[in-house]
C-alpha cells in the first residue's frame, strides 16, 4: 500500500495572487526569481536603489511591453523589453547605464516562464551594457496581462557637448539606416498566426550600442538618431519632419528581405509601416555618408546600411517617397492598427 | 423628414487598438490627452528625455499600480502612481526630481476617464514636486488590464553625503510612525466591495514630501525611513530586520481610526498588515524623538505622529509586538494575501 497525492505538485509551480500582496510569497519570488539574476549593488531591499553617475547630465527612456506571443522567432518579451528601452537611450546619444524593471504577472503563470524570461534580461541587460537596478511586481487575476507585462525605465548619461535629437536635424542632410526593414513586426505577426515554421527570417530585435557608439567614436557628426520601432520607418520620418523639414526617399535603396515582403503582401501590409526592434535612422553630413555606412558594415557583418535619401525645404512637414518606376507619392504614417500587439 | 445616425457618437470616445499603434491615432491621443497636461520641456517627441540633474548622486524607483477599482475614497490609481513612486525616492531621503509615467490602456477605456486620472496625476505631481518627463502608451484588448494600468519610474538626486537606508539602522534607534495606519488598504476594500457610502475615513494616499524633507531641514539624523505599503507595518518592519536587528514595538503606541479597526474585525484583517500610501516608518536617535514628532505635527496637524518603539539587538531578525495585557507576540509578514488589489 502507498500513499500518492491525487494532484502531483511537481512542474506546476505557477504565480498566485500572494505573490503580488507585499509579504512572504513574494519576498519569495523576488529572492529566488529576481535578485538572484539582477542584484548586483545591494543585499537589503530598499524603497529606492542609489547610484552615482559619471555624469549629471543623463537620458531617461520608459517603455511597456505587452507583446503577444511571449516568445517570437529572434527573441522574447523580455530580451525586447531591454533593447526597447536601452535602444531609445541611445538615440539620443546617451551612454546606456542602469535599466528598472516592473513586471506585471498574470495569476497563473509558470514560474519556469517567468525564470526564462529573467535570464533572458539579463543576458539582453549584458549586451546593452546596462545593469538592472530597482524593480517591482504586482499580480493580476487570471485572464489579465496575458502572461506578463514588462516596463521599463533606462537612465543614461551624456557628455557635456553632446547635442543630437529632432532639433538638430538640418536641411541637407543625409537620411541612412543600419539594415533592412520589417522582420520584427512580420516575425510576430506569423508567429501568431502559426505560419513561423516556414519563416526563413527571424525578428531584428538587438542592442543598437555597438552602431551607435561605433558611429560617435568614429567622430560621425549624428544630427538626429531614431529607432524604427511601432508604426516603422514610415511613422518616424513622419513625426520628425514635424520639425518643419520635408525628406526625399528613394523606395528602391530601401532593403526588405524577399520573404518579408511576401508575407506584407499577403496580409496587406506596407513594410515601411511595419516595426524593427534593431533597425534606426540617422541624419548626419552627406560627406559623412562613405565613412558610416562603412562602420555600420565593419560592426554589423551581416546588414545591409544604405543612405535612402535627404532632408530638403521643399515640402516641409511632408516625406516624398520616390518609387522605383520615378513617380512621387507621400509617405503617410500609419493609420489604423496592425495586429497583433507587436511591442 | 430627418437623418438620424442610428448609433450616437456623443460621450461615446474610447480606446481603440488603433491608439497603441504608433502611427496617427497614437500621435493624436497623446497631442490630447498627455502632452497638454504633462510637457513641460520638450516640444517635439523624442525617444528619450534629456535633463541636467543637481547632482550626478541619484535615488530611482519604479513601481507598476493595477489597482481594483480605479477611483476610491480619498485618491485614484494616478495619484496613487505618483505619490507611490516619488515616496519611494523620499524614503532614501532624495530631493524628487523627475517622474516617466507608462500606460497600459484597456481598449474601450473612455477617453474622459483617461483624461480625469491623467489631470489627478499631474495634480498629484505638482504636490510631490516632481515634473513628468517621458511616457509611453499600449493598448491591449477588451478584457484585460482592467481599464489601464499605470507604470511610474521616479529619479531624485542627493546630497553627497546623505545616507538613509536599511544598513543605517542601529540598536537603540527609536522607531516612528507619522499617522494612523490602515486607512488605504481597507477604504480599497470598502469601496470594492459596496461599503463606500458608510465609511468615516478615506485613503491616506499623499505626498510625503513635506514630512521628510521637513525632518531633514531641522537637522534629524534620520538613519532609516520605509513608507508602509503593501504589506503595512508588519511586512516593512519584518524586512528591515533582516539586516540583522530586532525591534521592540508597542501595540498600544499605534493609532488606527476605530472604524478602520471595525472594518479590520469585520473582514478578518490585521491592521498592522493593511497598506498604508501616505505613512511611514522613521529610525532616529531616542534623544532627538520629541523635536522629530514635534515638526511632524506642524506638517499635518490632523495627524498623529507617535513612537511605537525601539531597535534591541536581543532578538535579531525578529519584531516582538508587545500587546495591551502585557503579554509579548512576534509581529509576522503578511503570509497569503488580501483581495482586492490595493496598489
Amino acid at each position: 500500500m502507498s500513499w500518492d497525492c491525487p494532484l502531483p505538485l511537481t512542474g506546476s509551480e505557477r504565480i498566485q495572487m500572494a505573490h503580488g500582496s507585499g509579504g512572504r510569497q513574494m519576498n519569495q519570488l523576488i529572492e529566488t526569481v529576481f535578485r538572484s539574476v539582477f542584484e548586483t549593488e545591494q543585499t537589503v531591499a530598499a524603497d529606492a536603489a542609489v547610484l552615482t553617475l559619471p555624469s549629471d547630465r543623463i537620458a531617461v527612456s520608459t517603455d511597456s511591453f505587452v507583446i503577444q506571443p511571449l516568445f517570437f522567432p529572434g527573441g522574447d518579451i523580455g530580451s525586447l523589453a531591454v533593447h526597447g528601452t536601452v535602444n531609445d537611450l541611445l538615440m539620443r546619444g546617451a551612454i546606456p547605464h542602469r535599466l528598472t524593471a516592473s513586471f506585471i504577472l498574470e495569476e497563473s503563470l509558470a514560474i519556469a516562464t517567468l525564470n526564462t524570461l529573467v535570464q533572458s534580461m539579463a543576458s539582453a541587460a549584458q549586451a546593452a551594457g546596462v545593469q538592472i537596478c530597482a524593480g517591482d511586481t504586482k499580480v493580476v487575476e487570471r485572464g489579465k496581462a496575458d502572461g506578463l507585462y514588462i516596463t521599463t525605465t533606462g537612465i543614461g548619461w551624456l557628455p557635456p557637448d553632446r547635442q543630437i535629437g529632432p532639433q538638430q536635424i538640418q536641411v541637407g542632410d543625409a537620411i541612412v539606416i543600419n539594415g533592412d526593414l520589417g522582420r520584427h513586426g512580420i516575425a510576430v505577426m506569423a508567429c501568431r498566426e502559426g505560419l513561423e515554421l516556414e519563416l526563413p527570417f527571424a525578428s531584428d530585435v538587438a542592442s543598437l550600442r555597438s552602431p551607435v557608439l561605433g558611429l560617435l567614436e568614429a567622430g560621425i557628426d549624428l544630427h538626429c538618431l531614431r529607432d524604427l520601432t511601432r508604426g516603422g520607418l514610415a511613422s518616424a520620418l513622419n513625426e520628425l519632419a514635424a520639425v518643419g523639414v520635408g525628406m526625399d526617399i528613394e523606395a528602391k535603396a530601401i532593403p526588405v528581405d524577399p520573404a518579408v515582403a511576401g508575407v506584407c503582401e499577403i496580409l496587406g501590409l506596407d513594410p515601411l509601416q511595419v516595426a524593427n526592434e534593431g533597425r534606426f535612422v540617422a541624419f548626419l553630413p552627406t560627406d559623412q555618408v562613405a565613412i558610416a555606412l562603412q562602420i555600420l558594415r565593419q560592426i554589423w557583418p551581416e546588414q545591409e546600411p544604405r543612405c535612402i535619401g535627404i532632408v530638403q525645404s521643399a515640402t516641409p512637414g511632408l516625406v516624398r517617397l520616390r518609387q522605383p518606376f520615378g513617380s512621387d507619392r507621400l509617405l503617410e504614417m500609419l493609420s489604423g492598427e496592425q495586429l497583433p500587439r507587436i511591442c
